[in-house]
């Protein structure tokens, strides 16, 4: 693909098209179930029988999201997927396709836009995500909105509401790993290699696709979602949409192994709590079914890190003292 | 509803779920089809069985797209919707249901969001189309991305690619419209009121869903789009995924009547040619069943307008000259 950039919205489209296989405007991966890919005035989908139909969407964008100076192309076109998809994941759901719609400088569709969508494929080939549409315009920065379709088996969908006093509160991972990446290339003076492993959550998180599915395919889990804002805003919210309190422990939390970018111990159990981005998930099991679950479910560690209790408080135990957990999380609105 | 502005995401969220009438984060309109609407991590549809999902998404940008100085919010938030839902009234079906993408800035969240919800609360009423989620955050100026999901009995979406040489080339209503309206906000001097219908077109336009269900359901029409970036633009891009060209008589277009805007008749007819935002459907018949088509359909004006040719050039015929049909609609890519 040449680096040359583009003089009309046909030449974008064609380079989106060309990164992703495609011969023509018109043709689809019938596949997957589209009927009709990109080129047409929508995208259309055949449901499965059975299932019903996920839907979410996502901003990424320059400056709010991502650093175009700081996070490499092929970064900002894995994660702007992932992240979406971590919704479907949170809803035990298969993803089926995206859309994606894009606003950007003329100058970035050249070798930056070739970056970025290669990316985006590597992402979408491996959560078996296929490009069905969207829409592209011109702008002085770049905008990224993502719009994930996924299935899951009509009832079988994980929510937020359905945690009870009692359950067990479980997390995927390790969390503060991406708050960890972020503040070093952040702050890191040298020049970082983007396959640092120490950058690996911050710059191409993994949604918990197959754990979601397990979950959901199982009906073990009362309650669950992802971990985008961080466990305090996050765990507020499950515990809001149920009805109910809950009591994390600090001692129990999967701290980041990240030593040498938050020193202490203290540093590390904030970025634990408050750090976005983990794109873990966090799941309530009842007391019963918990006494049963192996500690590693499809691939992944999974840990017990407090109960469900009555009330609408969210608390944390930390070395025998019980506080107040404030939201403490990403929040794009707060002063 | 208040006019204070928010401090937190909670507070966006709260003021969008009020204006759309829920109770509560985790409800949603079960009549629609939806099973869980904004509040989890995703929105739940349940399919029509016998039924294809399309699925579209619109950028609608500050700047770009509108100006926050002159394009009234309750405008915006009705627009923003109505262009996304033009792309499910081209497939020729159904809306069900869309999502918010919506990036503002935080003054913004008081009396303008209130009338931006406003407008788009009636325009989801009116297209039967609900608010099913979305995503939110901060930003110096309004991005808005609106995915909708629609749905058509499978096989009878209408597509561009079907138009054969010695069909009809047809469009509804008049076109040139909104880009007169346009003018006359940009550069009118005299405050103008919203209801002003010269400005209707340009800031309340009607997606043709009825007609648009009328021609997939009698299958009359061998393809179809709707008109968004202006004629020659779209028209190309029809005949080019149909593989055929076309011939447009300037004689029979239906000019929009805009005599005291674009004051002589070859102003008009470039407005007609080239003009955006008329969201009116351009669509294809078989000549045989064109001889019984009547003027009107589904209460729409509709006018024959040209012929597809052999070859894949785009010709227009005025005053008995014949000539290339430049595509002069909008590109936001071009130089």
């Amino acid at each position: 693909m040449g680096k040359r950039a583009v003089s009309s919205e046909a030449g974008v489209l064609e380079r989106i098209e060309r990164a992703f296989g495609w011969g023509s405007l018109s043709r689809a991966g019938r596949s997957s179930g589209l009927a009709l890919g990109t080129g047409d005035d929508a995208a259309l989908l055949v449901p499965s029988p059975g299932h019903e139909v996920i839907l979410t969407c996502d901003w990424f964008l320059e400056e709010t999201h991502f650093r175009r100076d700081k996070d490499p192309a092929d970064a900002v076109g894995w994660k702007c997927l992932a992240r979406a998809v971590s919704d479907i994941a949170a809803m035990g759901g298969v993803p089926r396709c995206f859309l994606l719609s894009l606003a950007m400088p003329k100058e970035l569709a050249g070798r930056w836009m070739d970056g970025f969508l290669g990316g985006l494929k590597r992402a979408a080939t491996r959560f078996g995500c296929e490009l069905a549409g969207g829409d592209t315009t011109a702008r002085r920065e770049m905008l990224i909105n993502i719009m994930v379709v996924g299935e899951v088996r009509t009832g079988q969908a994980l929510r937020r509401s359905g945690a009870r006093v009692g359950d067990i509160i479980y997390v995927s991972g390790r969390l503060g790993e991406a708050e960890a990446g972020l503040k070093l290339l952040r702050e890191g003076a040298k020049k970082l290699n983007a396959r640092d492993p120490r950058l690996r959550k911050h710059l191409y998180p993994e949604p918990r696709l197959a754990l979601g599915q397990w979950l959901s395919g199982r009906g073990c889990a009362t309650a669950a979602m992802d971990l985008s804002d961080g466990l305090s805003s996050d765990l507020a919210r499950l515990s809001a949409a149920s009805g109910v309190g809950a009591l994390v422990h600090a001692g129990k939390l999967p701290l980041a192994r990240s030593e040498e970018i938050n020193r202490t111990r203290d540093d590390r159990l904030q970025a634990a709590l408050h750090g976005g981005d983990d794109y873990e998930l966090l799941f309530t099991v009842a007391k019963k079914t918990a006494l049963v679950l192996p500690k590693t479910l499809a691939g992944v560690t999974i840990t017990p890190i407090g109960d469900i209790t009555h009330g609408n408080e969210v608390l944390i135990e930390n070395r025998g003292e019980k506080n107040r957990l404030a939201a403490g999380g990403w929040d794009p609105f707060k002063f």
